[in-house]
């Protein structure tokens, strides 16, 4: 690639949120960075799309010298949008989302809305990678991941799978980083836990948490990989059939 | 079976759409109901949940003789509760969807809150099946499908693949259904348009609006079913990995 590429940013984080600034940074010693982010934060918003409402997009001059918006809208709305209208005469050479404050390993990829807006990417036919780092808190420290992040990218940006949108996790800053594995995502679940509370108005609601049980040994997941000090980085697709099973169904129906 | 199977019902149009009457009538002739639906239409969540807000849920007397329960969530925060709050002392034999207003074949699958509340069924390891019928009106005409849905759960409910979800698809009541087809998921995108429009108070907006391009050809997809007349059924998955893709990115990182 000799033209400096295009580069799409967005995160479901909000575009206020430390882990974007982060990704900002990086990928303007890069290429050309457009930000297209939402305003608000959109963790756990899947892929989720505004159907029953307007979107709104607002230019936002949050990162020096970079051409940003904020939307109203959920992560994927951001990448459809800066698609079709913001960047509509322009080829876009990359989406980056993140780097999320908290990981998308594992089943964590359905949920998020950092991958959701990298998973949109690659229906569209965008080279796609999400970030997202182990870290929940809102001060994350995205230091020690730049220069892995810096690789990642580089080395996907010439020759990137269609159809495919990378899922990249980063060990937390205190774990010194081992290298980049290859992985599948591994075969763990969320537990919920509801906690019941009584309003003052003496009705009920109920506050979900939850942990990630992981009953995967396997040594090729990415939850073995985090564990060990890994980045991990898991090939995505979104065609979501199950290919054997189809053999076994069509008997049921003959 | 000889007991009589306890199946949640619940979908993403909201509890009072006529779709979800319709999936209730159709499961009380199989086995005990109980629904736990969204208080408010949540098409387009995708695998949305809520985080950052609490959840509230309330008994409703909507169904006469069915124990149901309307949730301020999303189609996927329904699951989760009914599994873990309201049903935690029972084990539930089937998940049920629907019935969509609005097809949720070919990439529909990733967008649709219907089929999003069957994927995380299954991730929880129920039996799932996801319905949608391809009629995006209010006032949708449910009746000639009634007894291929009912068909389908009673062939599923003893005999139900691990880690899968059904999603089955239904053509409108004006094309004579032909049968049921076991299929897979057509290679087709949502195109999107937005119209740009001006507030009152002078502030731009913009209006989603879309198209399904498909330039899949294959007569083993949903949408070539749906097409010819046929009921499509797509055994989905949700581990995301994209196999073949793992050897060649290892080349990139040795």
């Amino acid at each position: 690639m000799t033209k400096k590429p295009l580069i799409l940013v967005t995160n479901d984080d909000g575009i206020t949120a430390k882990g974007i600034k982060n990704l900002v940074q990086i990928a303007s010693t890069i290429g050309e960075v457009v930000v297209v982010a939402p305003n608000s934060p959109q963790s756990g918003m899947g892929h989720a799309i505004t159907i029953n409402d307007p979107l709104r997009i607002y230019k936002s001059d949050i990162f020096e010298g970079i051409l940003a918006y904020e939307c109203s809208g959920t992560p994927v709305d951001c990448v459809k949008i800066a698609k079709k209208e913001i960047l509509k005469d322009r080829k876009i050479d990359m989406v980056l989302s993140g780097i999320n404050h908290g990981a998308n390993s594992s089943i964590s990829v359905i949920y998020s809305g950092t991958m959701s807006a990298a998973m949109e990417a690659a229906i569209e036919g965008l080279p796609a990678i999400g970030f997202s780092l182990c870290d929940y808190s809102h001060d994350a420290v995205f230091d020690h991941a730049h220069e892995f992040i810096k690789e990642i990218i580089i080395k996907n940006l010439d020759d990137f799978p269609q159809k495919i949108a990378l899922n990249v996790n980063i060990p937390h800053h205190t774990k010194p980083i081992k290298g980049i594995k290859i992985c599948r995502q591994a075969q763990a679940k969320w537990v919920e836990e509801y906690e019941k509370r009584t309003d003052p108005n003496g009705r009920d609601y109920y506050w979900a948490s939850g942990y990630l049980e992981n009953p995967d040994k396997g040594e090729d997941s990415d939850e073995y990989a985090l564990k060990n000090g890994f980045i991990s980085v898991v090939p995505c697709h979104f065609d979501f059939t199950h290919y054997p099973q189809i053999d076994s169904l069509k008997k049921k129906f003959i």
